[in-house]
Parts: C-alpha cells; structure tokens; sequence
C-alpha cells in the first residue's frame, strides 16, 4: 500500500474557543492530503483535468474519529493511504499522528467522475483508469495482481 | 422527538472550484445546528459555561453522507435533532433538505463535559445532566419515562 | 444611497483560541455582505452571470478596523452600501454594529469584469451598466443625476 | 529588516467558485506569517503567553492590494517583516510573491496586550518589551539604534 506523509502546522485561526482545532478543519486537512497522497503518485489534479476525461472525485461518505486534540502550533502528521479501490470509487484513510499516538482518523469514500456527455456542467461517475490505480500499487501488490 | 429547523444560505466563500460547497464546510454548518438546536430548546452555549459545571460537548465521531450538490446562492433547509442520549454521550443526527430530497446527511457523536478537577483547563466526560435531557423531550416522550 | 442591513450570527467556529472572531472571517462576512446588497437591489449573483456580460467583481483592494471584538452566539448587525462608482469600479462600505456602537468598519474596491474575449477563461474590467449603478441610486439620487 | 519567508501550498479548499483563492483565505495566511515570523525570530505564540506578561496582539487595522490571482495547487511565497515598531503598536507587511511578481500584497497594524488587571479575562495595550523588538533587528540597526 502506497503511504504519503504530509505535516501540518496547527494555525491558531484553525482553532476555536477551547483552545483546539474546530474539527470541520480536518475535514479541509483531509482534502488537502489526498491531494498531496495524489500528487506523491504522480497525479497533480490541475494536471489529471487536462490528461484525463477527469471532472473531479467528489466525496461520496466521510468520517472522523477524534482521540487527541491539537493546539495552535502543533506540528502534526497526516498519514494517508488509499485503502480500496471498487469500479468507479476509492476509499481513503488519514491518520493524524502525535507524539502520543493516533489523534485523529478519517475515511473517505469518493467517486471517480468524468464530465457527463448528456449535462454540461453535469458529472457522470466513471472507471477509474487502470493505469491511475497501478500508481498506488506497490510492485508486489502490481506483480500479485 | 424535539426538531430544529434553520435555513442556511450558501455563500460563495463555501464553495469550491467545482462550484459546489466545499464539504468541509458542512461540518462547520452541522456544528452551528447543533449549537441552534440547544438553543431552540432554551440552551444557549453561552450560557451553559455559567449554569452548570460544563466544559462543552466536544466531537468524538462524526460522519457525512454527500448525496445532492448546493451552490452558491442557494438556501438550504437544516433538520437536527438528537436521537440518541445515554450516560455522558449523545447523537446528533442532521438532514440538508432541498425541494429535490434529501442533500446531505450528518451524524455525531458528542460527550458531555465538565472541567477536569485534576488537571487545570482539561476537561473530563460527565452524565448529562436530567434537566438537560428533559428539555429536548416531547410530552409524551417525558410522559413515557 | 441605498444601505443593506444583514444581521449574522457569530458561530463558535469562527472565533479563535482568543474567545473573538478570528478576524479574516470578517473578510468572508462582508463578501457576503457585498452579495446580499446586490440582492437586496434585485441583483443576485447567479442571474447576473445569465443577465449580462458579466464575469465577477473581483477584490481589488480591501481595508477593515476593528475596534470592538464580537464573541460567538452574539448577532451583529452588517451594514452595507456602494460608496462610490467610477468606470469600472466601485467602493463599497461595510460598519459591524453592535449594541456598544460601531465595531468594524470594512471597505472594499471592486473591479466590474467581463469574459475577456482574447483569452478563455480570462476576465476584463468592463465599464459597469448604467442599469446596474441605477439599482443603487435612491429616487433623488437618480433625479439628481 | 528582519524577513522571513514561507512557501504556502493553495489548496483546492481555499478557493472560489471563480477558481482562484477566495481572498478572505490571504488573511489566514498573513495571520500565520505572522506567527511564522514571529517563530523565526525565536518567539513561539505559545512560549510568549508563558515567558511574558502577554495577551496576544490583536488586529487593530489590516489591508490587502490584490495583483494576480493564485489557483489550487500553486505553491506561492510569502515574505513577512516588520516595518514599524510604535510605544505598544507595530505594522507588519506581507508580500506574496509568484514567478510573475508581485501578487498581493498585505498589511498589518497590530497592538500589544498583556492582561488587563481590572477585568478579568480583557486585555490592555503595554510598551512592547525592548528585548522583543530587538529580536527584529538586524545587527546593524542594533548598532544605529
């Protein structure tokens, strides 16, 4: 399985009253990792819009599990993998990781989406290319597959 | 079941490039209902901190279900309500509805807490208070208790 | 001159570990603030894209002071109106009141912009309408005129 | 002058509908430069509240110049100074920079507050201590100083 790493600075404008991280924040922390968990592989999205028949994989069911709160200028780490693939979506897990221990989980479900032929502007779920998906395997996962 | 209704109206600021709200932003909106739900049953946040010996009631899992797209500009009908209390914990449930259907679907699971008595400006779980519960009570669920 | 009065609710999750609203949200509440106003004169937003030649009225330059600081579950009072027309900009004036008195005061210059037809995807300033600067004039103000 | 610079990532989040970053987000990013100077001159926000009769220094007058619009997955710099330090104020200037130039521009004026000892929980202005402002001077103006 393909693991990215991505720290992240805690900003005190990313924090609420008690002192902690408002937790929709993680929810935008999340996003932006499997962005980079995308880019690690290869993909930049700005670059995937133009090289695929790609409209964006918008999120379908997410969830977090909060265990340790963060404070404003804490470094913590993002720990993101793709932890499924199916037809035309992908599962995505992020561990938030503190010297303690795990502080945060989330799960992504999201959809692979083309642009639909029959609405402009429209979406229509699609096959995730093959090729896209191998750039997650490792080779034994590529060689066992 | 005691149920709160608020609109909100999507800003352009709360959406993304794809023109849809950034879904991160619906937990920031959930967190908001929650708040607007105590205090349509007569509990302001605000107030809460002085009456009781309360700490907040922060996340401790929270889950989405993305189903329908808004956008900018629209108005958007939020329904929350608490379907679960036990010991120092409840649920909140909230449906985003549109006159389409159902547009998205929030759950949390939140705990009650007090102020930590070991650890200055920590924070400790604590059973919700009676009083508290009964508010969020119809008659007849009052009556059958 | 034509004033738009808009009262929001501060949420816990736009103030800061301070306890006060992190001050770029005031960015975000004037904008939406910009939108109502046009709203309140019969412009919304996502017509006027259908309506005119228009791409946008992107932030050119934008000020704020704050003077008295707001806490969440507090509802303050946004005013706001265009201060001035030129060409293809305008200024626009936002005052945060409270009960105390007047507690932000925010501005903005926006530029008036149209597709640029050299370039897609591009914007160009554009000379505003007269049609949409009247909306904003009182009857005197367009007497006058 | 003492100038710290930061390379910020623009997230898919923090953009608009229009693609381009909703520009309320450059003020949560001149707050963490802020810090972020502050931190590379050996001053951590968290360490100050402890180390100093310290509470914080609240925006009293900010201001941003929009030049080129940046897009998701665009790593831009932001470059942080001091330029002005009053009795109990001083102004930071904010510049981001892209390949192009100049891209916006920010400015703050903050005031420094310690406690204030007559109302629990407020904050007074005081005479920012001498050793702190000279953690911002290069070893020359030290000298001319």
């Amino acid at each position: 399985m393909f693991v990215n790493q991505r720290t992240i600075r805690i900003e005190w404008g990313d924090c609420d009253p008690a002192g902690i991280v408002f937790y929709p924040r993680y929810f935008a922390y999340f996003d932006a990792c499997t962005m980079s968990l995308f880019e690690a592989a290869g993909l930049r999205k700005q670059q995937m819009f133009k090289d695929y028949d790609f409209a964006g994989f918008p999120m379908v069911e997410t969830k977090a599990k909060f265990i340790i709160p963060s404070r404003f200028g804490d470094d913590v780490v993002f720990e993101s993998a793709i932890t499924a693939w199916r037809r035309s979506s992908f599962d995505v897990r992020h561990r938030v990781l503190r010297p303690e221990g795990l502080a945060v989980e989330g799960f992504e479900t999201r959809v692979w989406t083309g642009p639909d032929p029959d609405k402009p502007g429209g979406l229509k779920s699609r096959e995730t290319p093959a090729e896209i998906v191998s750039r997650f395997l490792t080779p034994d996962e590529r060689a066992g597959a």
